[in-house]
């Protein structure tokens, strides 16, 4: 369902688990469940009984991908997870994670989140090493390294190959005898951990899936630990030294992570509310009422219309039912109005001031059509309200977010962007009103707002978005 | 996914299309991927092309029943839908809607929303006539009468039978040349229609479909109405004089519609503010916060919170990813914490009196867990307010609310469910509050919650849920 | 798998299961999978548990349309089961047999193999008297009519309506406590039963199937005989005297039945192998090996060989992976010598005068390219030999034989045919020598090759080929 | 469908295409069609058009693993097929073939027929070198030995590494701009060449694949030599000297090669009626029939009967619908006499003395239940005659015959196993015989019968059937 969407696409969600008893799958498959906006093309669960490593995975939906008798046989105490966000159009089931090996150290199993910007150079090497590549996945480049990299056990080899990994990855691995997760040094993107109440571990992409499964003892790992699962036990010692440069995703606060996540320790949910006070603050108007784009800028209204004292509703309803469809309405229904996503409130609408919030605009086909439901409904004013500044730059992190050509804060300047959606006003919050409302003055990677990329990005791969996918059908 | 769902079952939602130029199913598509909310177990579209009636009908959502593909040979100016909530576990291809026959008048077919609660007898007079009846659905019955009944023309036939039909039934009927709907004479269910910009007309349950496929000029179909599409023409005239008592469904207002629709003329999305707003004024509580158990109860949580002036904000995540899944938490996954479908938000609750408004509350299972997630993610005080009265007594015209037994309020008064649900306080909004949010001072049926039926209803049918499943697997 | 494929099309098997135990779903199974042959379009098996009726049924293979998970719900004692044989490209799900009703006497289901030269009329005179009709079968037909019949029982009700049945039909009725089969009264279409071993009974199409599941006590069912079989219990008596002109269909001997079946109380193999003997007698030829089209016409080239002391070999080989494929050669590929289902042996044809022995010619359009492909394998001569007398007129008594254009025989003379086809010689076995082969002078139908129709065929039959398919979609 | 089967299992067909069009697919689609027999659980086929390399591979049989919308997008004038015989239960995913990796020298595709004896090591001597196995299946050493070995082009590197490859292998590979296809130089397994009508050549296990899609110039690539399709060339090269022990399977003759396949240029199926006329020469009896186990000991009893002037007919009746069913008989049914496979003709049979042959003896569990069918079916007596010595040794060359304890030749002599399976007499045919038979003194591997193995095997495989696959579930 692609009409009026316009959302950054995150590749990942990851998960490990360790526990007392025996269904490490089933509890894989809650926490992915919690995890499934994180990537709704593929999902996959590996599991280890000890000895062997077994592993279902397929595109689709966690929901799709498994039912009772597909995790029957996944039994074991350990385990990793994955949900993918894919390119259409390529078949691509060789690139769905779980990465399962056989190794010289036996079977081995990786997911990731994120995306490394020297993957081009570490594949020529392994080729020239006289490897095959199967995928055009980085799984495969982490899995193939560690398989053949130096030291008495996983979190040996593991320590001893990450130093040549350039780039954002939160990484599990699986052995037959524990689990191993870490970040990279930077900390582009989020992995915590948290204690069973049943006893054993879990890490995940965001805390939200912990809590879905029942997790205390919440925590961050941090970037560069090395976090160790095994029986009950948990061992942590750091892999490298975090990078002087910290670089968690801003973005995640913004838009990818679900409310109920944390996030440099901070409620999501909190901050969302903030960005909008902030915006409130920064691009104040007179309006009736403040209304969200669902369902991600919600708390964003909730705290621009507390901030503002306007009155706080909806305006929009949107069509919960987001399987996908390969159905799109024609031009000609388009335009007699045939719309798949979102229908407007006009009795809320009608004769009224609106600012409407939204908590980013990248490529600009979402804005501009909204702004005009609004008004056929009704609107006396539309005034838009984006809790993050002007979106200018790819990301190189493992963010979909298009190239230079396709951002319009990359070719337009603000008034240009207000006068496309046809707004009768337009604010973006500030780089500055943003890290305010998060809290930080630094520490973050606001590449995709400034341009200046934490980690050096080869020149190659900011012209070309396809590396492989053309070599292996 | 059946973990905290304790929410009322419509069984359908019906589509009607005449346009000018030959694209009736596609137009019915998102037509009934906008009604998907009322039915997602199943869904078809049958057209015509002026000769043949050709359908197409399936178990699953509407994206998954459609493609490409599938609505390619669907050709025709003319069609109907439907949307089916059905009962698991019956294996009931045979009750998928539309049904269609050939009859000595020409090919026909028919969907429906609603219950007759005389079903019984209009089977065994079928029966006794000599008919084989295939399903165990009322639209075969429906269908057979009308087959069989007096009259020049279709709308002639419907009008002949229609006063031996007692109950819901929102009705729309496919011939080789027109489309006819009706409302039965209490005015149970919605119906309404529209007119498309290109030409022709709409007719659907909620208005909100027809806003998506682009009708204006929109307005209700009155009870005992008779409207007959054909071409660009709509017809109408009164089939039946409409029942002095007029019954339409309450609950539409307080949970089935989208927001989007208009009932009664009303907005519902207003309507449920209001309800929200009376709740304030009628159980007032000190509190911190106002929340909604979305996504439902949303409007009127905002209705609350606005005229109790406390804040608004969110307490629970839901996951959006609703496809169904068959793996439940196992009662040992449960008793760790494990919940499919909510997480909350401790930094927005941890030491708040919480005000939680849900719509309704039918077997009580659901509102339980809800206020334990909230204390235990800190809420110091929960106090549970309902958008309608307590619902003591069971729906049989056509929403799945349970039998007597499973009804809580059947079983416990207001205090006994406080402490039931582990709430702090638990305020009902009374029937006479919920009359003045709707604006009303009657022509509705509340016999859910007073159990006074506007149309008598046999014992037989008061004491057995299933009539005629078990006798055709 | 339609190149080189030019048999006549057979549109039924069915079967009736009455045992002790309760597994007549999974004897219905082995049953249906020796009777597949009968049609490959769809399948269905219908039980009664003595109360109620299941059913499931769906288009494809036997093997397709049944597992172990579809098996389980159809608990029951009784059973009656289909393989159909269905026109291509129409929606014909609703066609597929079992055909299950409910009735004023209980519920009911009803399957057929054979054809009604009145349906038109019947169908005609249900609808008239207000029924509708949901299908294009006569199954619905019969069922409808037997719903409404007058009698006390299932058998007197059956009794009562089959002297309306103008036409072939073996039909198998399943009630709640009894399963029921007849014959038409002129007896076209084979049905027989045998006794379990285990106790109760099965009546099917062919005794192959009653081998199959391990029946003793084989018999043939007669003309207008009724036979209820309930526990370990059949009763039977005579519901229609036989017709004084009795009509089985020789093409059960020549091409439909098994090789294992009794047709008229002959060994269908040992017939087909005196075919072929007598066709030898009246079509001798000097040649040296003589050879099969493969698999139907074995037994009659084993016939022709041992009769004519010709030594006999094969010289095709067939593709067994019968699997339907929607995958055709293109006309490029065909040019190129592609061939998808038959290859030559050419050191078995090289230089040698070949007898080609086949069943049957009808469109014409096989026997062509298998002469051709003979040639090309470096045959010096070839000369077809067919086992039957030239087709010449439609069946229509459940044989889809084509219309009188499409039948070669009906356009061209003997002569032509041989020069149509590239045979050296073409020797058709006359119809007297066919009759010797069988063993019979009459009580046959050799209405496609004589045009002399046992029961009158309405001239509207004649010429439409298709009745309703069209209007209902 | 397993009951009464009791045949080796052959592991493979490949198949490599070079055309002047764009095609290679289609041709490829005809050309696994035809390999069907040699593996029913997988299929696919990898194109290249020039510069990438696209694949598409399935469990199931080759028409259910293509359709049209399968093979669009496998554009190319270049590629490679396989069909492949796996053992259930185990999921295979990854070991289908063509496999297909990223090397330093460009994309590859690999599909093999064979079983290298070595394998342990080879895979052993991977791993040290730090590689990843992503499956259990040779094709992935075969390919991951290639990326990495010395030379200057893909036939360089083919036969750089040839030598290290101990047993059995027909191999094709597909680059970017050719096919390559070799066999082990012991000659094992079958694979010859043929040229296209329209331009360009085919490669295949079997020369009736060959015919299939239209192909002559139809000559054996020798054991060793090196064949490299390029549009519309082939250059051939001997990439090994021939082993001086030729090693060529007699099983090919007996059981597993389509009749219409040539092998050491001789036709299967002549070779196979001097099988059956040597077997009448060495174990003659008086008999009245000869009659086979069908489908493939027909030509080897049309030999028997010629030679022994014995009638020829056939005794039983083969059910063609061999699509798998997982429903087998229950051993309650069976002992009712269900039977899912073979019914017999008892006209034929009874009162007769009979003659049934049958290609081979391997587990012994089809032919005491099939001698059983006769009696049971009124057969005199009953002579089984088997075209081959027996069996006592396992085959470590590509062909799942069992181990040594399942092999009843290898457990009871024949005057037991006459008795075990009820025969009043039983013959094989001898080696000296057989070989007469097949019109060579040597050159080909007897091992199965010996025990004497052309290439030396580990005892660990000996005793071990199952390498890798528990390890990688």
């Amino acid at each position: 369902m692609s009409n009026l969407s316009d959302c950054p696409k995150e590749e990942c969600g990851v998960l490990g688990i360790s526990t007392a008893g025996k269904d490490a799958a089933r509890i894989g498959f809650f926490g992915l469940y919690a995890l499934q906006h994180r990537g709704q093309e593929a999902a996959g669960i590996a599991v280890s009984d000890g000895r062997a490593i077994r592993v279902h995975k397929s595109q689709g939906l966690v929901s799709q991908v498994f039912d009772n008798e597909k995790l029957a046989p996944l039994v074991g105490s350990l385990g990793i997870g994955h949900t993918r966000y894919s390119t259409t159009g390529s078949n691509s089931d060789r690139n769905v994670q779980p990465y399962v090996v056989e190794t010289m150290h036996g079977p081995m199993a990786v997911a990731h989140n994120g995306n490394l910007v020297n993957a081009d150079q570490l594949r020529s090497k392994l080729l020239e090493r006289g490897a095959g590549l199967q995928s055009s996945s980085d799984s495969e480049v982490l899995a193939l390294m560690l398989a053949a990299a130096e030291g008495a056990s996983w979190e040996e080899r593991l320590a001893s190959v990450m130093p040549q990994w350039q780039g954002a990855f939160s990484l599990v691995v699986l052995c037959a005898g524990k689990v191993i997760a870490t970040r990279d040094p930077w900390g582009f993107r989020p992995l915590s951990m948290g204690r069973l109440a049943s006893g054993g571990h879990v890490v995940a992409s965001e805390t939200g899936a912990l809590q879905t499964v029942g997790c205390d003892n919440i925590r961050e790992i941090d970037p560069g630990e090395i976090v160790v699962l095994s029986g009950q036990l948990a061992r942590s010692h750091q892999g490298m030294k975090p990078s002087s440069t910290q670089a968690r995703c801003t973005f995640e606060h913004i838009y990818f992570s679900r409310p109920d996540a944390f996030w440099d320790s901070m409620s999501i949910h909190q901050v969302r509310q903030r960005l909008g006070a902030e915006l409130a603050r920064e691009h104040p108007v007179e309006a009736d009422i403040v209304m969200p784009v669902p369902d991600s800028s919600m708390p964003a209204a909730i705290g621009y219309a507390a901030e503002s004292r306007i009155t706080y509703t909806e305006g929009f309803v949107k069509n919960r039912y987001i399987g996908r469809t390969f159905i799109e309405p024609t031009d000609e229904l388009r335009r007699q109005g045939v719309a798949l996503k979102f229908n407007t409130l006009p009795e809320n609408l009608f004769g009224k001031r609106v600012v409407m919030v939204d908590d980013s605009i990248v490529r600009g086909t979402t804005a501009g059509p909204l702004v005009r439901l609004l008004r056929d409904a009704g609107a006396a004013e539309v005034h838009v309200r984006v809790t993050c500044p002007p979106i200018a730059h790819p990301c190189f992190f493992g963010v979909d977010m298009g190239t230079h050509d396709e951002l319009i804060a990359h070719q337009l300047g603000v008034p240009e962007i207000a006068n496309h959606i046809g707004a009768d006003s337009l604010g973006y919050l500030s780089l500055e009103q943003m890290m305010v409302a998060i809290g930080r003055e630094d520490g973050y990677c606001n590449a995709c707002f400034t341009g200046s990329y934490p980690v050096p990005v080869q020149l190659s791969l900011m012209s070309s978005k396809q590396r492989f996918d053309g070599v292996l059908g």
